[in-house]
């Protein structure tokens, strides 16, 4: 049903079809480069020589000449026919399986792919290095889709190019139960998807870490004439990607290392999916697309990434300028001390002539009928799921070049092997393999009962350390709080713009960006193994990226130090709620170390996140604390074979418990359970061993109490916000000292049950 | 010990004094205005007249004459001692109180107070409005310590401003328990704080909110010639502050509204705290200031805010150039369609002679003998906490006026009670006494069991907008999902730059931004009720916010909409943790009504926030659902008063337990459970009748199980993350059926307690 607003739309779109098959529309804010290198045979069907998209706008697929403009110089010449339905029917094929697949599912977004067909096509059909054989090839070219409620387009592009792990029946099954094409890409179900995306702003941030990755692996690993590591990392983003806080984080982050080698096509819609949703409540579809586009969203991005020190591009046109956003690509990796934004400016749905441009494209099928219409509009006349045998064609001549690439570095690496024996053993070892040395953990540091306690930030200091002598792979830092929570790594420096080989990040105060970044480091999928660190607080500022790392399984080491800074008392608690994060809070050193054990080889060979927290206040070192202690999650620290009563605490609360235990004129086992995670994996009978149904247990920690019934049936803890004070006072105050954890020992023993002590008494 | 570093520093401090003597330092985007209205009198002990901070720089306290240049025009003159003196001993004052209060606590930031004395002290001697005697005064100018931990400034200035809340003995007691004077600025201890500060970023996120809600209350009520609103904002940010992704999405928003009345003196440290902090680690103290700098922050902040659409000015020598910072404030004013950041260059720990520029001057103290050379270098030849009375003078006399400006707003604000008498009501009811009309609630819809049921998202869109038809001080909106979450408000317009009366905020894909802005809507005591919408999981992204308002005091109502949207299976847990906040899951309309108007009157009356969680799927309507019965907590949704098992549900999950009562050979009583907060708060007759100890009780949600021991035996739940169908199916998988339900009640009721079901048989 064609409206006002509608066939507005379709006439701008014509008339910018007209407008644009004359001009480059590369718009840049540096000097312009010599003409790329674009291809300079006019005829042919080769995908890489044309790109006269305009044409998609014909109505009909009737065989028409087109002008196209390849150079500045303005040489027009003449397309073929056959070069025009080539790029035209690739974009088409990849707008058309979208359409068909949120039709088929019944749900869906199908606006973005067919915004993002042109840009995807190129990359996947011309620019990118990858090879659809061997997904997990180290050298491949990157690609994030950080609009991951697009993620048909990229389904499209993986089919299109071979990949095995999206077949045709697999688009047919999109976001069905126990499909390999769920509702977001998902790199764990997905051979070629590199990160999950979907939470808006986390996978420009993501392809930020790909790309440090990278520059990383490069300056460590490449030699003259062999560049083990160089490729590029490209992410489409979307409105809503520039609008989350951590895409500041993570580009303001990219531009301060001058990552030359990530490209960021910005799909810059003329209207966005909410803003024209107000149709729907206020049906003003007299209202302009501009208006729309005002509602939230008028910043000049542009200028903000300058602001970071990106270089910046424009194509005015990307529905149809395919030869625009080649050129804009080019003049990016023309660019290698920045990273490079291009603003590409898409109608979301185009093509369809009733829903382009409007809401009703973003989050629901288009329908048979309009889907029908947009097969007239864009003069596409294949069946549902038909793809034209030369689409197929064209992508795997790509993707054949790409396995070419890749056998070209086959050799390049056995040569690597011959010159460079050491480094190639570590590159084998650390990259390819993706295994640890054996007895790595030889070098993490022992404690004994007898030796001076210290916080086990400090612990952690020493064993960070360790670590990162004898693992190069090791690699991280904090969010402006090094020298709080003590994790830099003294045998290297920072890693900045002229010192990519070395590892300590820097990453400002950017707790969210930081873990995004990490988790990418991880997901590189080349043996890195990140940690970033902040106040345990502050987790809540990188909640989302701590918890796609569990889902995503990403294997990031999460540092937080404890400590009364803004009161983080239901942090770790509401840690322990992400599944398949692991939450470790050491006691003292052998902890400490044992933690780091389960957190590096849980990286590396598991590929999963561990979040570990630490104490700003000093610990005794424990009586039976080890490493091999700690890897079960929970064990004695003071031995009693027939206990009347068991105290179970965690970090810096099983030496209150210890201190209580000597105090209480009872039979006490003592309990240091550093992670609850770990324990719940254990043997049952360990468990009932060690925690028997038949005797009271009473925890101990410096947190709420929710969650303690799984283990124990009496609780001290803090449901309450703390205070401001000296910590030990607070700690005092709040119920933790030996009077009040054997008072409540005593209640628990004469029956009490639940919440003993919340920290109550101490509010003021 | 002086060292070659802070040798240097000194001489550059010197230099700078001798440069910026002849020189008004501001430099502006804009086209300068017309010199500004500064006081032309050369003499005169007056605060106002003068602002020869450079003359600080005098090594003993010895008078001597200055130049200052008060006018573009380069018109020269001769400054009295006298002048100099108050300026100088007024910002000293403020540099030694937070001296000596951090020495005496023995912890603490000195380091930023010292710099940023000379825009507190301009700030609270000239330029705000404010009364000391009533700091509730609704048309006071707010300010806002962004850098929270700096707060010995704050209270410094409310102390020497007159405030009653922080005495000099409260100063002395500085991060003790139960002071005035806590280690952050919270605004429920201490009278004259605005918002509680300290998680980065936030604080300026705040000030964003103000500052619309100062654009609304003078859009709605100011009538010409009678503006009862009509005030500044102002924070002091600092490095971190503009790293953190929150500031971009809040200043974003800030520039796309065009809030002209807000001022951002922008702390631009020379060395900024972590980064010479490395000198620990590497004892590197040849490094330059400018080598920290750049370890993690190089964008330019400027561009970017340009970028935002917000006027930028800068003033180079913040420590000594008092002028060229009144200079840039007045401008600041004279622009009024934008929001204006002025960048002043200071220096941590100024005046300090082997601490400032350095991480020394940031979290610790200087200690006996640097507060004495300290005092030296600044010729401040007073003892500890020992204030000069021309001190206290001066700031009174400003305090003087802001009494009188209230004085004469008292007249206007009578005289629009005769003028106005319908507005005024409204503004004396919302604003000046912050009540809810009588019997607002009356508005709230009511079903039955036979209207047909629908999703509580809807539910919640009739309730809201039967708020905003009888509440005016109800503003809010969504992160770019109003269509979804169903949050718009029919009756009122988008609050934007050309329509600040309006109500609908339109937040952009910004959730912590919005979180922080709406937390301020309310902590502006203007009496508004401030809402935000996202999907529930979204939550994370804005934790901090959420938990913030929380701890804080802010009445907040956060709505999200439940759904299979990227799993949100721990978010509620999680929330259910953060003390202090109510977390409310409504099963259907009654229950979704009884929620808002708990959120209400919370917000309105206690300022306390409340979550709200909705559903995407229809829910039916259930026998015995009520606004009384969701003011409990739990309640009977199927009574049985004898029963053999009680299944407890919320949300969605209700219906499913009616039905599967409906299934078992049992007696069953069904409790519904909107809210595990306010059931807590019940008597304990209530609770141990509806859910007594010798009778099972199975929770069923579709979330974690943790916590639910408090209130269940055993538990159907999903400790799994879940995955991509349609939503019926992945109910189904992950065990939320009719089958699934009744067999683990069978279970439950044959003595099988924990966790029954976990989703784990879903997982494929």
């Amino acid at each position: 049903m064609p409206t006002t607003r509608s066939q507005r739309a379709t006439a701008a779109v014509a008339a910018g079809a007209a407008a644009t098959m004359l001009k480059l529309n590369v718009v840049t804010s540096a000097p312009a480069p010599v003409a790329s290198a674009a291809p300079t045979s006019a005829v042919g069907a080769s995908a890489s020589v044309v790109g006269a998209g305009a044409a998609a706008l014909a109505a009909a697929a009737t065989v028409r000449p087109s002008k196209r403009c390849a150079k500045k110089e303005k040489v027009v010449r003449m397309a073929t026919a056959t070069e025009v339905d080539v790029d035209t029917e690739c974009i088409n094929a990849i707008r058309f399986l979208a359409v068909d697949a949120v039709n088929k599912a019944n749900s869906g977004h199908p606006g973005a792919p067919m915004g993002q067909a042109p840009i995807g096509y190129l990359l996947f059909a011309e620019e990118m290095q990858y090879n659809p054989e061997d997904p997990k090839w180290v050298n491949r070219d990157r690609f994030v889709l950080s609009s991951g409620h697009g993620c048909m387009l990229q389904y499209s592009l993986l089919h299109l190019a071979g990949y095995k792990s999206v077949s045709i029946d697999d688009i047919k099954q999109f976001r069905q139960w126990g499909s390999k094409t769920p509702g977001h890409p998902e790199n764990f179900e997905t051979e070629g998807i590199e990160v999950t995306t979907g939470p808006l702003g986390m996978g420009i941030s993501n392809a930020v870490g790909l790309a440090a990755a990278e520059a990383h692996l490069a300056a460590v690993y490449n030699k003259p004439g062999m560049e083990l590591i160089d490729h590029y990392t490209y992410t489409i983003a979307g409105d809503g990607c520039m609008q989350e806080g951590i895409s500041h984080e993570a580009c303001a982050y990219a531009g301060h290392l001058g990552l030359g080698k990530l490209i960021v096509p910005w799909q810059q819609q003329a209207a966005q999916a909410s803003k024209t949703a107000e149709k729907a409540f206020y049906d003003d579809n007299g209202i302009t697309i501009d208006g729309h586009t005002d509602l939230s969203f008028t910043e000049d991005v542009g200028k903000r990434f300058e602001g970071y020190g990106w270089q910046v591009l424009e194509v005015p046109e990307g529905n149809t300028d395919v030869d625009a956003i080649r050129k804009a690509i080019k003049e990016a990796k023309a660019c290698t001390d920045k990273p490079t934004l291009i603003k590409v400016k898409t109608t979301i749905g185009f093509g369809s002539p009733n829903k382009a441009d409007s809401h009703d494209a973003h989050g629901a099928p288009l329908g048979a009928d309009e889907a029908e219409a947009t097969r007239k509009q864009l003069g596409w006349n294949y069946g549902e799921f038909e793809v034209p045998e030369q689409v197929y064609d064209t992508f795997s001549k790509h993707a054949k070049a790409g396995a070419e690439k890749q056998a070209a570095w086959e050799k390049v690496w056995k040569e690597y092997q011959e010159k460079e024996p050491e480094l190639a053993a570590q590159f084998k070892r650390a990259v390819v393999d993706r295994k640890l040395p054996e007895n790595w953990d030889d070098a993490l540091p022992k404690v004994t009962p007898e030796d001076k306690g210290k916080a086990t930030r400090l612990h952690s200091q020493d064993c960070l350390n360790a670590i990162a002598n004898v693992l190069p792979e090791f690699m991280g830092g904090s969010a402006d709080l090094a020298p709080s929570n003590m994790t830099l790594m003294k045998c290297t420096g920072d890693f900045l713009k002229d010192s990519y080989a070395e590892r300590n990040m820097r990453f400002g105060i950017r707790e969210f960006g930081m873990g995004a970044v990490a988790n990418a480091l991880s997901l590189d999928k080349t043996g890195m193994i990140p940690y970033c660190a902040t106040f345990t607080i502050f987790t809540d500022y990188m909640r989302g990226a701590i918890r796609i790392a569990a889902l995503s399984q990403a294997g990031t080491i999460f540092v937080g130090e404890d400590g009364p800074t803004h009161q983080p008392i239901e942090t770790i608690p509401s840690l322990r709620l992400i599944p398949d994060l692991t939450v470790m809070r050491p006691a003292d050193g052998n902890e400490t170390a044992g933690a780091y054990k389960y957190a590096v080889e849980r990286s590396k060979n598991e590929s999963r996140p561990t979040m570990m927290a630490f104490s700003r206040q000093a610990v005794p070192n424990l009586p039976n604390s080890s490493v091999e202690n700690t890897l079960k999650g929970a064990y004695e620290v003071i031995e009693c074979a027939d206990p009347e009563i068991i105290l179970i605490g965690t970090g810096s609360e099983v030496g209150l418990c210890v201190d209580a235990a000597e105090k209480l004129d009872k039979k006490v086992r003592v309990v240091s359970m550093p992670s609850c995670e770990v324990f719940r994996a254990q043997p049952d009978s360990y468990k009932s061993e060690l925690l028997p149904a038949d005797v009271p247990k009473m925890s101990v920690e410096a947190a709420c109490t929710s969650g303690w019934g799984e283990f124990a049936d009496a609780f001290v803890g803090i449901d309450v916000f703390g205070a401001s004070a000296p910590g030990g006072t607070c700690l005092d105050k709040f119920g933790f000292n030996v009077d009040n954890v054997t008072s409540c020992a005593e209640r628990c023993l004469s029956g009490e049950r639940g919440v003993l002590s919340n920290g109550s008494q101490g509010k003021h």
